[in-house]
């Protein structure tokens, strides 16, 4: 065991590293070797994320609890366990989950805060949902009781055990954050109630929505019960095969139940669907040591991020069964890009980037974190997107605040849905951004995944501390700096990322800059306390050209800055213009407008003609063949003088009111 | 009365014109002054569209009775009358209308072609439904009766008076093609209990799927019944009005129950919703002689035909509630154009034609037959495509012969549908063809619309009798002449439309000959037996540039050939390329491969990348930033050697089994 040096620098004054019985991770694989950071592990202490952090706490949590006590959903877990509920039942199927998903973001927001009113409404929570769980260990306020249709008696789209897979989940942030209370025993005895039911001398049937597998996996992994990861995996592989019945207007592999996981080569159906149902495999083949069905699940990822993923990193192109579409088909306007599946997405991404260490997994989990799950709620915390689509044609009006949106789309956040699965899905994921920045390998090896300000206090695996304060404006600046606190007397490796877009990055360490580029710049030597790691990322606005394959934004180029998808936005716009009349000029190339926001661009209108005018005289369109929009001669736009338009980050569009938008620009 | 010349042409060996008591006519407004052709003045003799109607007599009608047979849909009359209906019943809630649209077109065909055969057909049939009719004229096989749900107790989704309205105008064809018989009784009593149940002084309610009131106008209209107009009056004026309960997911826009229908400004919602609701409102219109409500119509027309149309004619953007999209949303690859909509949306302009006789409506009304409504049946009438999209990404695989379809999608047509309006709709529009090709004014005034070999044998409204012989070749072919073969000794007014596309038409009389602008051409004069007019329409390929606003297909174009919209398809393309890889080369032009039927070009390849390669390397494609299809500069595809490449007619595409395709084609 090497010395630890002792630390001259303000680590001293930071606080405590919150109480961690269990280390607490979301995913902790049984083998391989590389983990996340625990609980205890970082703190992040402002920016982008931080901020957004606070606002879940402090909103977001108690939003989504109003709204669900508000539509009854909490109570139907009070009317089972008194014996009153019956048919009139509130909410849709699947609402208990909804309950589950705010439980989890409780429990890793407690773990983070360790503010005691939250675990006290995680307990209250907890109390409720244990008076209705049956004695076998079934819990589900739908189905199973009188009044009701019976247990498993839809199997396609009861989402029963999509629920327990959730509650489970629930039970795994507690135990990892606060040890074993209730909410573990409730979800221990639903785990136990799923293996007698579904085991291999039970039922041979699935669920509809992959989730329980996620579930059984982590409550085994932090149980030590090997019975719930069999479980799983039985789950998985009985998946592709027709045990689910036929659902008039929905395909097989509407539930990916077309193709064995191991037989598909591509994600298709329902985006969060095949999305949990891919990190569930990746969980399988790593507990299995099943290196087949890894590579497999990595060629899939491949072949669909490569071919099936928006700039954004949203995953979904139709908004018709919520799902995939085919190679290419990614239409900027009907993108759907569900909320969901981008936490979806990242669930998997931080699996295959734990179990094989390719950077490129981190690097798509940041473009999702940035511009899908960043986008969907709104400053306030109290309103979201559930589709993110690319493109907004109409501005629309503003959703009430008291409103439930029956649409997942629209030009305005709505503060709940009537299938509410992103505002939960978004608190949890949020409660846990900073256990995602990095990971430590068993040979010691630290890598830094996202950035963000931050003290990373790593116990490494000999023993050894290693705390490092990051301080930086990322994404505004690509000036990241990282202060070692507290280091071993050894040699150490440490990896900083850098993004697939940042070419030109360079390291300097003590004056010296090297290039570096994109993957991991590495620092391999003893690290002095009080020394300065400085990466610079070049941030400055790029244009970035969609594959010629994509045919819905064929002629067009979208803007990024460093991580950050921007668009515009008609807010931006003067008021002699409509946004598709705008073309950018390339020639002119972008600045920015002010300190690291936003980009300032320089465009010249196609026809400079004003909204007014076109809603006035609708007829005036039509002027192609009878009327239709298409005409024998290609029309020349005129030329028009260059208009200066603002460039703002997608995720923050609509934030000033409802608005028209696009990511992708036709060019002149 | 002036005198008619004694024919010395062709014109009396022609058939006799078939029986025609009330001188049939699908659509005959009870005011206005101008009417369409009646069965018994047209006989196609060959060519695009008779080819068409044989093989719906001969074929399609059978195979639909076939059909219904199979899934039980007949015999559900048979359980009604029976008294052993039940909770089973098989088909949706509206599959009594499929046998409603089959014995219309059974009606219409009949009247064509005197078939006995087809009589005897439609008489069995409507023995059937006749013992499933209630004492107070309710008939429905899914809602009322033991074991099922109460009759109305569902407006939103169950579809009672949609299906009532497709009986109606099966009871219509026959009265008006044979004369009162049963299936008129069955409908008058059915018509009447609507009248009494939904009246002003019953249930202030509407139908989820507008139709009733089309059934309403057209039987009132037969049979000299004012309650039946003011019955579908009251329909039409109170949609719009919320008095459809809220569905979940479903927007009241869907139902177009969201804006009174002379408020409201585009069409929007379902397509097929939103056609019959207008067909309904200018028959509503035009026997009210409400004009402002006639303007209203012809202002959504003029809009969305604008704005929400595809180059087919196609109706109908997104497969999410078969619906129209956005202003502008026409992504070829989605888009839904359903057959039935493309149908509808010719109910809608022949009778804004009707009304008004501006031409635009017979021009798309052809260009809606060329490229919809022939593209959905397949050369042997018994495979059908209900979805029309303008690009197909995959071939897929063909459908089984005797495989029921779950999806409107795919590369293949299939033989019926979970959903199957589409196969009896072609049918019944089929069947009546002809009847659309022209028109009579008050004034004596003959216009030809449409274009086929045929013999037209008019009563023109002074009596004289008019008889023209039309012989041609198109769409092959430009070449159309219209021999007369008797006409009155005084001067007619003959006009022959000029199709929009077609500038540089030229009429030869006489051997003069006389250009002629899109529009009409009109001859005013004595027409002397035996002469002959020659219509000559410049139907060479020509380029269509969608208008700037239409995201999907920017740097596209289309071609097209006289009426027909062409297409490419992977069938025709060399074993080592792939339809993604084409780029259109302007420069080289079109010219015809063989004569009038298909289109050769020249394109140059983008990639010369082979199908196969892309198969097996699926990781190769990912070479943008991050493994995502987004680069950081623009690739110029390589320059290839041009390809010559054969263009086919959209409506046989998939005719040489599945293929990718695509209408809009890349530009170099």
């Amino acid at each position: 065991m090497t010395t630890t040096h002792a630390h001259a620098h303000p680590a001293a004054d930071l606080p405590a590293a919150p109480s961690s019985p269990t280390d607490g991770r979301p995913v902790a694989p049984s083998q391989g070797t590389r983990r996340g950071l625990g609980i205890g592990e970082i703190t992040v202490t402002g920016g982008f994320w931080a901020g957004r952090q606070d606002i879940n706490s402090t909103s977001t949590l108690q939003h989504c609890g109003a709204w669900m006590d508000r539509l009854g959903w909490l109570a139907n877990f009070d009317r089972v366990a008194d014996g009153t509920t019956g048919p009139g039942r509130p909410g849709w199927q699947f609402s208990d989950s909804e309950v589950y998903k705010l439980m989890e973001a409780l429990a890793w927001d407690f773990g983070r805060t360790q503010d005691p009113r939250t675990d006290q409404v995680l307990r209250d929570l907890t109390a409720r949902i244990a008076g209705a769980q049956d004695d076998d260990g079934y819990l589900n306020t739908f189905f199973g009781h009188v009044g009701q249709k019976g247990r498993y008696s839809d199997l396609e789209m009861g989402h029963e055990l999509y629920c327990v897979g959730h509650l489970l989940q629930a039970a795994v942030a507690r135990l990892r954050t606060s040890g074993a209370d209730p909410l573990v025993d409730i979800a221990r005895r639903a785990a136990d109630h799923v293996c007698r039911e579904f085991g291999p001398d039970g039922r041979e049937a699935i669920c509809g929505h992959p989730e329980i597998e996620l579930g059984l996996v982590e409550l085994g992994r932090a149980l030590g019960e090997p019975r719930y990861g069999a479980q799983a995996q039985l789950f998985v592989e009985r998946r592709g095969r027709g045990l689910l019945g036929a659902l008039p207007l929905l395909s097989p592999s509407y539930f990916q139940d077309d193709i064995p996981v191991r037989e598909a080569t591509v994600w298709r159906g329902h985006a969060v669907r095949a999305l949990y149902l891919t990190a569930a495999a990746v969980d399988v083949a790593v507990d299995t040591g099943d290196d087949d069905l890894l590579a497999v699940l990595e060629k899939q990822w491949t072949t669909s991020v490569a071919r099936r993923t928006y700039i954004t990193g949203g995953m979904g192109s139709r908004h018709q069964d919520e799902g995939f579409g085919e190679d290419w088909e990614l239409p900027p306007d009907r993108a759907y890009c569900e909320t969901c599946a981008g936490i979806a997405s990242n669930m998997v991404s931080w699996r295959l980037f734990l179990a094989t260490g390719d950077v490129r997994y981190a690097d798509l989990m940041e473009r999702t974190f940035y511009n899908v799950i960043a986008t969907s709620p709104d400053p306030d915390g109290r309103a979201f997107f559930y589709a993110n689509p690319l493109q907004q044609r109409t501005a629309g009006e503003p959703t009430a605040p008291d409103a439930v949106n029956p649409r997942a789309e629209g030009a305005a956040r709505a503060p709940w849905f009537d299938v509410s699965c992103c505002p939960t899905n978004v608190a949890r994921t949020l409660a846990t951004w900073q256990l995602y920045a990095g990971t430590v390998d068993d040979d010691g090896t630290v890598s830094v995944l996202q950035y963000a300000p931050s003290t990373v206090r790593l116990s490494l695996p000999d023993g050894d501390r290693l705390v490092l304060e990051v301080e930086t404006d990322y994404p505004r600046s690509g000036i990241i700096v990282v202060r070692v606190e507290v280091a071993p007397d050894r040699p150490v490796r440490l990896r900083l990322r850098v993004p697939s877009w940042a070419t030109g990055t360079a390291l300097v360490e003590g004056g010296r800059r090297t290039p570096a580029a994109p993957g991991f710049v590495t620092v391999h030597r003893t690290l002095v306390p009080g020394e300065q790691l400085r990466l610079e990322l070049p941030v400055a606005a790029r244009f970035s050209w969609p594959d010629r394959r994509i045919d819905a934004v064929r002629g067009c180029v979208a803007v990024e800055r460093g991580p950050v998808v921007l668009c515009v936005e008609s807010t931006d716009l003067p008021d002699d213009l409509v946004l598709e009349d705008l073309r950018l000029d390339l020639s002119t190339g972008l600045a920015d407008a002010e300190p690291g926001a936003v980009v300032q661009a320089v465009f010249t209108s196609g026809e400079a003609r004003s909204e007014s005018e076109s809603e006035s005289q609708p007829e005036g369109d039509g002027d192609g063949e009878a009327g239709l929009p298409y005409r024998a001669a290609l029309r020349r736009s005129p030329e028009t003088a260059p208009v200066g338009v603002r460039l703002v980050p997608y995720h923050s569009w609509a934030e000033r009111g409802p608005a028209t938008m696009r990511v992708f620009l036709p060019t002149t």
